[in-house]
């Protein structure tokens, strides 16, 4: 799995060590399966990020640019500084949502990338929540863009250098392969979408096929038999899944299908998942499941009325204390 | 339909006109559904795009940021900007892959930002193949981030605010809500894969479902449902589908389930589709069936031996005779 080629900000990862080896490694010693998850939305920051900004507009390096794009992204860059250095301790990884920082374009995209650099130094590993999906030339373009890096006359452009994305299953085994390949050269890995959290996901991924199983069981299935060439010494693959937390029902037996995927479970809080329903996801271990929660532990201040910080460090300890108890 | 809130680089589209009306004229004024395929690889580009940015490296005004994401992506731009003003008489629209961008981080986002403008001051449709796809919340950044705007402090931050954008419906029905809402309100399109032109679509597309018809079917039924309230007065939907032109054979099928959708039909020339096999895209009338092409076209050079623009101008021109008397 050694590879000479770097990607950015990889921090003190060593590439000679699987996934799932270095996420074991890593929730063991934080005792957290907590991720924060970070969907900044530039209307809804905290005030100090608001702050921030203004105060920094005479002598930050990039104030000369007062376009609403930069200004929105360097506040929503502060935000996620200011999310991170609150809860940090409480988390294991952030799983950054792409769309957010999308939405802000060129300026948004470097907000992303100063967000990834600031969870490094926090010792947390970096999901980048992105959920993309294409034919196999693209999909290795995405794998470039997230994990690796892309060969050009100026020399290799290094990726967001994260340890690990959602993708799409939508179009198959062979458009899985490329962020596969890319993934293992880097000591990286995938989460791959199965069965989603939104209500939604009923209308296709719950289907039955008339091969037996639903869509989402087929997903499973197309998880474990691509991890199997990925299991490190901890019991782990580094192919995971994204499995809602709100369909709990559904966890044992995908647990069945996936006995050494990691578990990201979205929908706790928000979205009414309940970390105690669970239990199935630590079947390989403690770092079997990943429990993400994102307005539940950034937002937690407007119900809390305390302030921003010391909420969102109260409610990601519960968090952390429930999955770590309901693990041992 | 109409709104206030106008996405930059509109162009000359009025946001009073739905997407359907707005193609179908397009279509015919240009006799073409030829989309172009823009996938930039910076491993891959045009020559002269090289020399472009060789040349101009003492007078850009970006020329200062000489890392090789900055100056990749101004290649990458120059690069696309020369394939357009090749081929852009024979074409209706572009159909630039955010993927090849988004791997040159923020500067590789410009260039997207950039290729959309020259699209448009060639008149030309521009369709984002994004291939997006997430819970609601997320969708609707997705959507603010390529259709609509997001609102700030410091003010609205337009999206790219292209014509057109591919979205992938996993998710189900909530997932497509919010990308259907802003592009309504903007007189955007939205193309939903429902049939994908890899070999590895057979793996969950075509996989047969016991409440009958295939996995591909629900999509083309979620389709028609949700594009019923988008019917222009030339009978064209602004919820269309992608159906790889790789599968002729369930063309016919799916035109039945979506008797008013624009199909955009990837995978013509390098993947082994054939626009003679197209026929049944075309059933609602010229503007029903988008032939996308882009190594085709960009690359043609290098089989035929004579000058890039001259050989994909030739080979769109091909592309575009076959359609447009396919289609008449």
């Amino acid at each position: 799995m050694a590879s000479t080629q770097g990607a950015a900000g990889q921090g003190e990862a060593s590439e000679a060590v699987s996934f799932g080896d270095r996420l074991a490694e890593r929730v063991a010693s934080r005792e957290s399966q907590v991720v924060l998850g970070l969907d900044p939305d530039p209307a809804r920051l905290w005030p100090e990020a608001l702050d921030r900004v203004d105060s920094a507009v005479d002598d930050a390096p990039r104030a000369g640019d007062a376009s609403p794009a930069a200004r929105a992204a360097r506040a929503v860059a502060a935000h996620c500084a200011l999310v991170i250095e609150a809860t940090a301790e409480q988390c294991v990884a952030v799983k950054p949502q792409v769309a957010c920082f999308e939405r802000l374009g060129a300026p948004g995209w470097s907000a992303l990338a100063e967000t990834v650099a600031v969870a490094r130094e926090h010792g947390l590993l970096v999901i980048a929540d992105a959920k993309r999906g294409d034919v196999d030339v693209t999909a290795a373009s995405y794998a470039q863009a997230f994990l690796g890096e892309t060969p050009t006359p100026y020399g290799p452009v290094p990726g967001l250098g994260v340890d690990a994305m959602t993708v799409n299953p939508l179009l198959g085994r062979d458009s899985l392969e490329p962020f596969v390949s890319t993934a293992r050269a880097h000591g990286r890995g995938l989460l791959v979408l199965v069965r989603t959290s939104n209500p939604g996901a009923a209308d296709i991924q719950e289907q039955e096929l008339m091969n037996g199983g639903a869509v989402s069981d087929r997903f499973a299935d197309l998880v474990d038999e691509i991890g199997n060439a990925g299991v490190g010494t901890a019991g782990l693959s580094d192919i995971g899944a994204v499995v809602g937390a709100t369909a709990p029902g559904r966890l044992g037996a995908l647990r069945e299908r996936m006995p050494r995927a990691v578990f990201l479970l979205p929908g706790v809080g928000a979205q009414g998942g309940r970390v105690e329903e669970l239990a199935p996801a630590f079947a390989p271990g403690p770092a079997g499941g990943l429990v993400s929660a994102s307005r539940g532990i950034v937002a937690a201040y407007e119900h809390a009325g305390d302030d921003p910080a010391t909420a969102a460090a109260r409610e990601a300890n519960r968090l952390r204390e429930l999955a770590w108890r309901l693990s041992a």
